[in-house]
This record gives structure tokens, sequence and C-alpha cells, in this order.
């Protein structure tokens, strides 16, 4: 193709890459969702996106470093606060989106020193999600941000685990579920700034396919973090040494 | 040396780098305090010094990036809405120290679009002020936040800039300077963070050495960007080629 595409055309674009590249795809997922996982391999699910989780902060202070004004570093700083929390005028700490995945953890049955310390997460899940940080800091600003859009794509995922969990495994409890209501909102929020800066700087054929070349890499990094999952505890015998044992 | 200092001796160590290279010693800053530049001097200085201000939330937020924790990266957060300001509840800006550093550049008589393109400063200017970011995002991080720590003696510089600079300069109005009045109550609580940080944890003599050679470092930083001033605007005929020319 030589000819750029509309913004328009280049949105439905990405849609498609969600539509055939997204992590709703996995296996592993339909195998949490529809109930068919044990509470040891749940654990391990929760126990490697926590890594996933912990990093997203510097990932986004990586991209923050990189935003060329007030204005835009204020919009991108949001992310980093609703994963970080906040400390309250009175002195309260207010708990982001890390403290609440520890809850779950938490609720899992799983000790929190060990969770914190990432000891016992498979090294595809490190390789997978240092990739993604790596990626952030060092390609063109432009893919940077459109690495993000994998969140176009998340309320849906969000909404079919909550039910999906709270239906089939009777040890999950609905507070143990705190990290998912809050991004049903901050998603969207967070992707009607990134995908409005990619439709208005994504104009070039070249930047229009490494936008879609940079969410491509973003669905695999979320793929290969289940790739691993479903390898080490879903398959017998699998999993590495040193890595959590349920 | 052989033994650990204790931290009370390793402060008085790094205040003694202070007293010795901080920039309030450099003649360029001497002769500015002391009302012997003249305006097109004055807006050299607050040109160049711009993208210093305009870099310090990259810096941070490469900082940002590193510290492991939520609690450590909130109190390190908070240098970055102090100089990139907030959006209000209601939807109004709060400006931050960018911002205000643009008040001092508008009073003197600078085009703001000019000042914020860099296009006008010094060759110098951007080199240490770049090597100042790579440094941060690059060393140890223990190393990274003691570099912050001439900040330990900027309110003394401050207040007497403020004043010199009224005594001094028709041509400077107070509100012109409303950069300089919130640092003095932002400085001493970074620096407490800091200071606290590197005594906590300076705690080897190899360690030792290194946070004092971090100070020495900024302390460069800041000096090279006087030193090319000095030589730019006040010995004559020495303005590079695409620079400034009051």
């Amino acid at each position: 193709m030589s000819v750029p595409m509309s913004p328009q055309t280049l949105e439905a674009a990405l849609r498609r890459i969600g539509a055939e590249r997204y992590h709703h795809l996995h296996p592993f997922h339909r195998a949490l969702h529809d109930g068919q996982l044990d509470r040891g391999q749940i654990q391990a699910w929760a126990l490697n996106r926590f890594y996933y989780q912990s990093r997203i902060p510097a990932k986004d202070a990586y991209l923050l470093a990189r935003l060329p004004h007030p204005a835009l570093r204020r919009l991108w700083r949001r992310r980093i606060e609703d994963h970080d929390g906040d400390v309250q005028p009175a002195g309260a700490e207010q708990d982001g989106g890390i403290a609440r995945w520890l809850k779950l953890t938490d609720g899992l049955g799983l000790q929190r020193p060990y969770v914190v310390s990432t000891a016992g997460i498979l090294p595809g899940t490190r390789h997978a999600v240092d990739a993604y940080v790596n990626f952030v800091r060092d390609v063109p600003l432009l893919e940077a941000i459109a690495s993000s859009l994998t969140e176009m794509f998340s309320p849906d995922i969000i909404s079919e685990r909550v039910s999906g969990m709270l239906q089939h495994y009777g040890f999950v409890m609905p507070e143990t579920l705190d990290y998912f209501l809050p991004r049903l909102t901050q998603a969207p929020k967070d992707v009607e700034f990134a995908l409005g800066y990619v439709r208005a700087n994504a104009l070039t054929v070249e930047q229009q396919e490494a936008v879609q070349e940079a969410l491509r890499f973003k669905c695999g990094v979320l793929w290969a973090q289940l790739d691993a999952l479903d390898y080490a505890y879903v398959s017998p015998g699998n999993i590495p040494p040193g890595a959590f044992r349920p």
C-alpha cells in the first residue's frame, strides 16, 4: 500500500488487530473465565500478572519522560496516579491499582512478601514485561503511545473476567476483584488520549505501519505471558526451577 | 579512606561539596545578583535556563521509572507536579514551575514561542542539561538521587537572587519572579526525602564516594551552564552561530 489511510480507516485497522491478537482469545484466558482452572492455577496467574502491574508505572514514567509539553504529561501522569495511588491531604493513603492487585493475591491466599518479591514468577513473564518497558523507553514516541492501545480492548475482557470468576470460583470474593472495576472507567479515559494522538500523528504510510506494528508487539507481550502460564501451570510437569509451585 | 562515614559525617561532606562547588560562587551569578548585567544578558540567562527547567520533569520521570515502590514514587512524583502544574477539578489549570518560568521570560520581553522552541540556547546549555538527564537515567539509583542534592543549597541563592534582582534592575517586576518563591518551600521538602535516602543507603565507602561524586557532577552541570553564558554574553564577540542575540 502506498497511500496513507484516513484516521478512521487507521482506527479500524487497529481495532482489527485487537480482534485478531488481543489476549481475550488466548486459551488460558478462556479457561480462567469459564471456570476450568483450579485455585493453584489462578494463584499462578495472579502472581505472575503482579509483575506486569508492578512495572506499568515504570513504563508510563518512561513515556512521561519523553512527552514534550506539560499538558500532555499531565494526561499521561494520570496513568501513574491510577496505579500508584495517592496521599490524601489528611495524610491517609489512597490505594492505586498495584495495591488493589495485592488484595487479589491476598484473597487467593498468597503471601504478600512473596508476591512483591517477584521471586516466583516465570522467566517468560519477566522477559515479556521487561520487553514492553524497554520498548516504550526506546522506540519513537508515536509507537510507544500506540503500544498502549490494547486498552481499547480491555473493558470487555474485564467485565467478562469479573462475572466469570465470581460465577465459577467459590474462593473468589467480590472485594478480591476490586482491581478491575476502576479499570472500566480508567481505561477508556486513557484510550481517548492515546487513540486521538495516534490518529492525529500517524500520517504517513510508514508511521501507520509502525503504529500497527507497535500494537501487534504489545498484543504479543500480553499473549506471551499467557503462553508461559498455560505451559507451566496447565500442562503438568512444566513448572521451571525456582518458579511458584501451588 | 577505608572506613565508612557516619550519616552525619557524610551529610557534612555533601554540604562541603556545595560550599565549594555550588553555582552561587560562579561569577555570572554574582554579576546577576549584584546588578552588573544588562537586560540582554539577563534575557540570555532566562532563555537558556528555560531549557534546564523544561527538562527537569523528564529527569524526574526517569528517576520515577526506577523507584521500586508506590510510596517512594509518590514522593518523587511531587517534583513533576511542582514543575508541570495540575488540572483542577473544575478544569482550570494550575501553573507549575515551567509556566512560572515563562512569566519570567515574558516579563523580560522575550517572545514565548522562541523561548519554548529552545532554538536560541547555547550548545553548552544543551550539552550540560542533557548530560544531567542522561546521568539520572543511567547511573545507579542511589547516585541519581544524590545528584538532586544541589537543592540543599538553593534556598539561599534564591532569596539572594530575588532581592538582588528587584533591587538592581528596574525592568524586573515582582510578579516576574513568581517562579522562585514556591521553590523556597518545595526544595526543602524534596531535599528531606533525597537526603534521608542517601544517608540511609550510602553505607559503604564506595557508595559514599559515589554519592559525593554524583553531587560533584551535578554541581558541574549547573556551573557549566553559567560558564557558557558568561563566555557568550559577558565577554564580547563570543555568541555562537544561531544563538540568541540580545
